[in-house]
C-alpha cells in the first residue's frame, strides 16, 4: 500500500513552504496549509516549538532536592527535577537503554531516577549509576541521561527541547516588576490542563487578541478593559495609574515580544491594564481572591501581562498571577496549561479558595475552546482564505511574524 | 520525522490513477485503491463530491426569511438561508476574517449571520455589513461570504461546492412525476442522519444494487419487488400498471442517470416499481402510514425512485417520499441522511406516527451499515481483487463509470 | 488538499531503509524509524509478518468438518476450516464478488461459506458452488475463495497470508518434546485477546528478555528463574534436571529459533526452565491446575519454552501450556493472542479452574502493556537513539537480526 506522494507537485516542503511566503500577505491570517499540511508541522516543531521555552512551573514546585515533574510537548517528555545537589537541570524523559519513558506521573519526588522497563538507574545528576547485566567492557560515561535546557527567571522554570535563545535579558529587564509582584515568592494554587482539539498555533493566536472578547466572553469582558476603544481605555486607565504607586508599583511598559527581541534573545514584555472600577482583581465579584503579592501595599485594580517568548503568558493581578502555557500535542491538537499562583504561605481554605480564584480563567477558556474549534473546522475549509486583521489584532499580526521567522529560521543565526 | 514519500514509486497521483485505469475492466467491481489511497480520496473530493449537487432539504424547510440550514460534506459546510429578500441562497460556512465557522447549528433562524468569534457580521444576501475595529481604509466589499451553487428543483434544494452541472434538464423532466407527487407541498417529518464507517463511494454501491436484498433485508425483501427474477417481477409490475391512473399516476420511465445525462447537465431518473399484493406503502403492515401525496386518488402498490445526480436518490411512496443522500465525512467514514416527508399539512399523532413513518427505512439503512463496514473491512486485504458484478448490479455498474468519468475529468468540457 | 511528501528526501522507501542499515549497530535497540515510518511499517506487513506463521489454534478447536476460525492479521483475515472432506484449510476471508468479509464471527461451524452481502457460497473446499443472477457466460472456476498457507504441528494450526517458510523441520525436531506434553491431545481451556497500543515489534522484543522480569513482574519473577544470576540459576536448574527423568521429560535444548534456522525453513527452539522450589507449575500457590499432560509421570519443576517462528511462543508447563501470537493490527497498534492449553478431556470446574489457570499470564501480560506502552511513547522523541542490550537480552538481539533479515529479504531466496 505505501503512502503516496502528493497530487500537488514533487515540490519539497522547503520549497512549498518558499512559495507559501511568497504570497504571504502581512495583516492576514495564515492560508489553511500551515495548519494542515503534514510537513509543515514537523517543521515548525524543529524549528519553532522545541526551540523555544516551555514554562515548566514555579520553582517552589522543586522544593526539596529529588523533586521532580515531567513536561509534555508534542511527542517529547522532558524531566525536570532538583538534583541531591540543590541543582535544577531538565533531562529528556528517554532512558538511554531501549528509549522507555522513565517518568511516568507528572510529578513526584526520588533520589535517583529508575527506568520502570529494566531497572537503569541513573543519579539526580542525569549520569548512569545502575545498568544490570551489561557486558564487563561497558562503560556507562555515555549513557547518561541527555540534558536539556533549563532557564530560571525569577522563580519561574522554563525548558526546551533543543538550542532556545536565552532568556538574560528577559531576567534583566523584568527583575524590576517580577521584583513588585514577588515572583520568587510565589507558589502554585491550582495547575489545570486543557485539551484544546485544534492546532497549537490557533490557540496562541487566540490569546493574542482581545478582538474576539466582547463576543466570546461575557464575564473577561465585564471585568478586563483590553477591548475598550481607546478614548475610554484611556479614561480607565488613568484611574488605574493613580493608583499605581500608592499600591507598591510604578508605570512601566517593556516591549520587546516577538520579532522585537533583542538580538538572539528570547523575546519578552511586559505592561499593566485597568480593570473595570471596582474589580481589584479578576475574580467573580471584584473582591480579593488571595493575599497581596510580594510587597504590594494596595489594590490599584489592574492587571499586569508578562511574556516570555512566543508560547508563555501571565497574568498579575495584585493578589494572584495565571499562568498560559501553549504547547501542540499533535498537529491537530494542543494543550493548555493553566496554573494559578499566590503569595507563598497562602493557605486554601484559609486564605484562599480554590473556586472562587480559578473561577474566571476556567470559564474563559473553556469559552476559548470552543471558538478555536469553530475556527479549526473553518480552516479546513477550500473556501477559507487568509482574511484582514483588524486594529485589535496587531499583538497577532505580530506573533504571525515571528512565527514565520522562527519557522524560516530568519530570526536565528 | 516527516511523511516519506511512497514505497512504490514516484509517481503522481495522476499517473497511478492512468495505471489503474488502464487496467480497470468494465463490470468489475473498483481496485481497492480507490478506497485506500489518500491522494484518489484528495481528487475525488475536488471533482466529484464538490463538484456535484448535495440535496440540502426541502424548500419547507426554509419557511420564513432568515431561516437557514448548515450542510456538512467533507470538509466543507454550506449555509443554505432564506433571505430577508425572500430569496434562497448558500455560502461556504466559513468567516472571511479568520475563518471560523460561522453556523453552528444544524438550523435555526436569523436575519443577519453573525460570526460568534468576533462578531463580523453579514446581510443575509451574503454582504459583510459589520466588521469593528478595522483600519480606516477598510473596504468590505470584497469580503462578503463566498456564494456556493444553488438550486431548486419542484421544492428540492440542492447546494454544490463548486460548479455543477445544472438540475434544468431535471427540473423540466421531472416536472410531470415530482407533480403526482406534490414535492411543492412536501414537508419533512423526520430527518436522521446515520453515520457509515466505510468509504462514501461503498455506501452509494450499496444503494445502487438490491442483489443484497433477498441476503440482507428480510423486511424491505418482503415488500419491494426489485430483486425479483425478471418474470415474477413483471406480473407484479402489470398488477401495479392497471392500478396506476385510477390512483392518479402515468406509467413513466425516464433514464437519463449517470454517464446517460443530458450534455453537460446533471443525470437523473424516475421509474416505479411494483410493492409485493398486499403492501400500499413501504409500511410494516402494508397499510398507509400517512395522508396520500399531491393529488394522488389512491394507492397503485408502488414506489418510485427519483435520482438527481450521483449522491442523492428519493423513494416516493403513495403517502410519504424518502430521500438518501450520501457524503462523504473523510476516507473511511461516510454520512447518509435520510429524510422522511409527508404532505404538507400533515400533522404528527395525529395523520402519521413517526415510528410507524420511519420503521422500514430506519431498520434497513441499520443493515446496510452493516453489510458496508464488512465491505469495506474486506477491501483493505491484500488479497481482494475486483470482482465480476452480476446482473442485478447493471445500476451500479453504471455508476462506477460515471464516477470514473466525474474523476478522470471526462465527463467535463 | 493533497498528502506532501517527505521534508528529508526524496529518498524511496528502499533507500531509507538501507541509509538505517548502515548504521546499524548489532546489538543495539532499532533506530525509531522502525517503528514510526508508514512505509517501513507496509514493508515489514509484506515482507515480516504475511511471510510468516500466525497460530490460528490447536487442532480440537477444528473437531468437526464445518469448524472454522477467523484469524485477524493487521489488515487481513484467514478463515480456517475443517473441511466436509475432513480436511484442514485456510482461505482469505474476501467474497471473490466485491470484497466483503465472508465470515464475521471469530468461530463457528457452517456446511458451506456464505457471503452475507450476496449470498455467494463456497464450498469448504473453497469453490465457489453459487452465485445468483450471474450473466450466462459466467464461469465460476476462477472465482474460488483464495488459498492461504497453513500448516498443521503436532496439534498446532498456523496459517500465513503469503509464503512462509515450511515448519517440516520444526515439526521433525520438535516431535519428541512435544510428544511428551502430548501436544496432539490438548484442548483450548481459554483463550484471550489482549490490545496493545505500540508497535507490534515492541510488544514481541519484550517477551524476547527477562531482563524486565525483576523490575516489571513481581508474580512472575516469584515463580520463574529466567532471570537468575547464571550461577544461582545452574542451582535450580540442577535440582530440576535431576527430576526430569522420574516426571516422563528429558534433558533437551533445540536451538534453531530466529538467524540460526535450517536453510529456507522456519526456525524453533525448545528449552525447559526450573521454577523456583515449592512451584511445581506456573499457578499462584505453585501447587497444580490442572491435570498432568501427556504421559507426564509427575511434576518436575519446570516449564518449557517452545518456539515456532518470530511470532509464536510456547510455554508448557506440566499440567497446561500457554500460547502467546503476537500480530500488528496496525502501525502503533498490537494484539496478544494468549490460549491456555488442557489435557483433552479435562473439564472446567472439575478438573481445572479457570481464574486460577489463567491467573499467572493475565497478571504478566498487563504489566507486560504497561511497560510496551512506555516504551513506544518513550521512541517517538527526538532524543531517543538505540541503546546497548544487556548480557539477558541476547535472545532479543536475535530477534532483532532476523526481524534486519526478513524485512531486507536476506534470509530469503
Amino acid at each position: 500500500m505505501g503512502r503516496p506522494i502528493s497530487i500537488s507537485s514533487f515540490a519539497t516542503a522547503e520549497a512549498r513552504l518558499k512559495a507559501l511566503l511568497n504570497r504571504r500577505r502581512p495583516g492576514f491570517s495564515l492560508e489553511a496549509d500551515f495548519y494542515t499540511d503534514p510537513d509543515i508541522y514537523a517543521l515548525e516543531l524543529r524549528r519553532v516549538v522545541y526551540r523555544n521555552w516551555t514554562l515548566a512551573g514555579h520553582v517552589s514546585e522543586w522544593r526539596v532536592p529529588g523533586d521532580y515533574r515531567s513536561v509534555a510537548v508534542a511527542a517529547e517528555s522532558a524531566i525536570v527535577l532538583r538534583g541531591t545537589d540543590g541543582r535544577l537541570r531538565a533531562f529528556a524523559n528517554v532512558c538511554r537503554h531501549r528509549g522507555s519513558r522513565i517518568c511516568l506521573d507528572e510529578a513526584g519526588r526520588a533520589d535517583a531516577l529508575t527506568c520502570p522497563y529494566h531497572g537503569w538507574r541513573y543519579a539526580t545528576d542525569g549520569q548512569l549509576t545502575h545498568a544490570r547485566d551489561m557486558p564487563d567492557d561497558f562503560d556507562r560515561t555515555p549513557y547518561g541521561l541527555k540534558p536539556l535546557p533549563l532557564a530560571e527567571v525569577h522563580g519561574l522554570v522554563f525548558v526546551a527541547f533543543a538550542d532556545a535563545p536565552p532568556l538574560t535579558a528577559a531576567r534583566d529587564a523584568l527583575a524590576e516588576p517580577m521584583r513588585w509582584f514577588g515572583f520568587e515568592d510565589l507558589e502554585v494554587a491550582a495547575r489545570r490542563r486543557y485539551a484544546i482539539p485544534a492546532n497549537w498555533k490557533l490557540a496562541i493566536e487566540n490569546y493574542q487578541e482581545c478582538y474576539h472578547c466582547a463576543t466570546a466572553h461575557a464575564e473577561y469582558a465585564a471585568r478586563h478593559t483590553l477591548m475598550l476603544a481607546p478614548r475610554r481605555r484611556a479614561r480607565v486607565q488613568q484611574g488605574m495609574q493613580s493608583r499605581l504607586v500608592a499600591a507598591g508599583l510604578e508605570d512601566l511598559a517593556v516591549d520587546r515580544i516577538d520579532t522585537r527581541a533583542p538580538a538572539g534573545q528570547t523575546g519578552f514584555g511586559y505592561s499593566r491594564t485597568a480593570l473595570f472600577d471596582g474589580y481589584l482583581t479578576g475574580s467573580r465579584d471584584g473582591k480579593p481572591v488571595a493575599p497581596l503579592l510580594g510587597k504590594l501595599a494596595g489594590y490599584d485594580g489592574g492587571a499586569s501581562d508578562f511574556s516570555f517568548g512566543g508560547c508563555n503568558f501571565l497574568l498579575a493581578y495584585s493578589d494572584h498571577v495565571v499562568a498560559y502555557v501553549f504547547t501542540p500535542v499533535d498537529q491537530h491538537n494542543a494543550a493548555l496549561s493553566v496554573l494559578w499562583l499566590v503569595k507563598r504561605g497562602a493557605e486554601a481554605g484559609r486564605d484562599y479558595d480554590e473556586a472562587g480564584l480559578t473561577w474566571l480563567w476556567d470559564r474563559t477558556t473553556e469559552q476559548d475552546i470552543e471558538i478555536i474549534c469553530n475556527n479549526a473546522r473553518g480552516l479546513h475549509s477550500q473556501h477559507y482564505e487568509p482574511g484582514p486583521l483588524s486594529t485589535m489584532e496587531r499583538a497577532l499580526a505580530e506573533w504571525l511574524e515571528w512565527y514565520l521567522a522562527e519557522l524560516t529560521g530568519d530570526g536565528r543565526a
